[in-house]
């Protein structure tokens, strides 16, 4: 069979948390004045206390509310796919699955979390999230989410996206969510920014900031994040739970997984479900693939670092290339990120996660092929694990080798970044380790 | 359950023919020279064999080839969802189904017909297709389906929806094909048609002309249509056999289908199923939605015409508002057809089919509602089914009565569309009877 549905009936019910079966464990998330390990008491300002449960859970197994699994169902079960096609184009004896996370309307495998975190909010009597976005993608989600418990969303979204990317906006305006170009004058940091630099194309750090400042300031307020920290892993992990099923309906068990890493939800929500299997000895690989221009986990340092540029965030251990860093304009902007997730970087540390670092061109190229065997044209971000897919393939294409990646999302909001590839007017960055190393020699001094 | 999902083995293998059912028949298609009923010989420069004898069809059931059914199992059987959310915010004790197109792809039904036309050209050793587009949903769908078949296409779009519409274009050119802002250089009709008229918009009636030449000027290369024709019907009947087999799974039978109608074919492959039941005896109406501003159904004439506007095609026996009407800009670009499919032109003169023209301002307020609700952005041409579907619901909030629906396409590409709405900026159109009787005045005379 090409694919593997599962019925509504056959959704997992509980997310697993993989924090209790790292070896070696996390390292708590610090406060950015003092250093010592953050209260939940301080979170509960902007998170609520469903939330920060999650964020500090040992237990392997949490329930799935009724009312998060009822939205789920719009979209999942997500299909896993056999990439047949793929694999006659490529001539490869390996065997590629993938999850097909793109199906969700709102084009990627961001609502997992946002559903969850609206609901956990909604509980607790906040009528309002705020959140950033660049690209577009997490806010889309966020206001989707919100718009299904009756709740307010106010997205701030980084300016050069805001002007570039009017269709995320329009979506997340047609959810019902209230979008505005940020640095705003709708905050104070804004208006401070504003009033420096006027011209500026803004950046995620002042968007985080910008959000932080209204959840703090309305006491109906709290602040969602779409990556990187413990309960958005937890919730992603339906993706690997889902596919865990579907591969064993397939009759097969993956030799690698895939994703693409850009906080690491996505990828991290396909491997945690199998991280139990590699710790009882089974072999398995689990490769993340980053962008060459933004290499956190190849090129970066396991430290603590904060999530945004105005260190307003906790610190978190993690590894990062760096705050402040700015990664060049790509078109995969969801992997734009300086650090990766705590879950990640500690599998990573543990060398239970492999990172790969990927070139732009090559991915598009992985793309195109994609979209005319299988017929699904992939968001960039998702090229990437396709690329990883093809790497691991062709290694020794008579290997009978079980290949399963995460496709996290669609490229049809993406589609005049193909028109680019295709005229030929992308090129390659990357970054020389030095200028690496010194971003990273500005990190706070935490042993 | 919310939705009901069948598996890829559960997919009908037999497309469902209603033209032998049809009370009093289909008329022929008439050669647009000699009036006489056209000869499958003639249809033979630009048709492959095996859709000839599908649109001439008696036979009830036709085989669906393994090739094809690999393809459709892309997105297809695709799932039929409980309007539960939209249920609740409408306040109806009506329980609302929709059938859920928007999940293939290129993000419409469209897919269900390019893929076996591509198949049976494959098959005759046809190596390219040329077609028409304009907002470009079947230009998409036939550049995915050759694209599964190692074919050329080549892609007339309208230039008005070339230039405004870029994303569609970018879909094409990505699954490989070809596209050329229509009247193009490439053609001699479209260089006499610059010669004339330098700065036209284009039209779907120049496009036509221009894909049939360069069809009929290559020996290796046949002409596709995405809508209104037989064999199209044809195809997209798996829609209504598939929503037939998962209404029986959720314990339920519709007392009405609705389906938005432009050329006629996502309506009539929803309904089409059900004909027999109704021809048995059972109560069920098939309501029509058309756009008030290209109301062939409501306010058109059943007449010989042709399909377009160089009167190239066969003359079709259907309900037309006359090959030379021009209905307004507006966003459901695919219902400005003038003419509507003989077969459901034939249902509606036998008093099956019940049409309902609608304005496209309380389309888009449906369409806001039921993203809202159920979390998925329709097509504009779909919102005019969720509308009828709201106004069948309402006709008796206390009357529990099931509606099903086809939601034939994401609006994800038409994003701006809906900030045009948000924004106030749209308005409805319609005709006075009085401009579409002088339109009609100009049809062939053919009793």
């Amino acid at each position: 069979m090409k694919k593997i549905v599962l019925r509504d009936d056959e959704m997992p019910r509980q997310w697993y948390n993989v924090v209790p079966d790292i070896p070696n464990g996390l390292r708590p998330p610090l406060d950015p004045v003092s250093h010592k390990p953050i209260s939940p008491d301080k979170l509960g300002a902007i998170f609520p206390q469903g939330l920060i449960e999650q964020e500090m859970s040992q237990e392997r197994f949490i329930p799935i509310p009724e009312e998060v699994l009822e939205i789920y169902s719009i979209w999942r079960p997500s299909p896993l796919v056999r990439a047949n096609k793929l694999e006659q184009a490529l001539g490869t004896k390996a065997k590629i699955y993938f999850k097909n996370e793109s199906v969700s309307p709102i084009g990627s495998h961001k609502g997992n979390s946002a559903v969850p975190q609206a609901f956990f909010n909604k509980r607790e009597g906040i009528k309002r999230l705020t959140t950033e976005t660049g690209a577009g993608q997490w806010g889309a989600a966020l206001s989707f989410a919100t718009s299904k418990f009756d709740m307010a969303c106010k997205v701030y979204m980084v300016r050069v996206s805001y002007d570039q990317k009017p269709y995320r906006k329009f979506m997340m305006q047609t959810y019902g969510g209230e979008v505005v170009a940020s640095p705003s004058a709708d905050t104070k940091i804004g208006r401070e920014i504003l009033a420096r630099t006027p011209d500026t194309p803004g950046a995620l750090g002042m968007a985080i900031s910008e959000a932080l400042e209204d959840a703090f300031a309305h006491a109906d307020t709290n602040y969602s994040l779409g990556s990187v920290l413990n309960h958005v892993v937890l919730h992603q992990s339906i993706v690997g739970l889902e596919a865990k099923k579907q591969m064993e309906i397939a009759g097969d068990y993956p030799d690698v997984i895939i994703g693409c890493c850009g906080g690491g939800s996505n990828f991290a929500g396909l491997i945690v479900p199998y991280v139990p299997d590699y710790l009882e000895g089974k072999k398995i690989r689990f490769v993340g693939c980053e962008p060459a221009s933004c290499p956190s986990l190849t090129s970066g340092k396991l430290a603590y670092d904060t999530g945004d540029v105005a260190m307003m965030t906790p610190l978190l251990c993690m590894y990062t290339l760096g705050h402040d860093f700015v990664p060049p304009g790509m078109h995969a902007g969801g992997l734009r990120y300086h650090g990766m997730a705590p879950i990640v970087s500690a599998l990573a540390r543990e060398g239970i996660v492999t990172p790969m670092a990927l070139h732009q061109l090559e991915c598009f190229e992985a793309g195109v092929l994609f979209a005319r065997t299988e017929g699904i044209i992939p968001a960039p971000e998702s090229t990437h694990a396709i690329r990883g897919a093809i790497i691991e393939a062709m290694k020794d294409p008579k290997e009978p080798k079980t290949i399963l990646f995460n496709l996290s999302g669609t490229g049809v909001i993406d589609l005049p970044s193909y028109d680019q590839y295709l005229q030929g007017n992308l090129q390659d960055y990357s970054y020389p380790q030095q200028d690496i190393d010194e971003s990273l020699a500005k990190l706070p001094n935490i042993p």
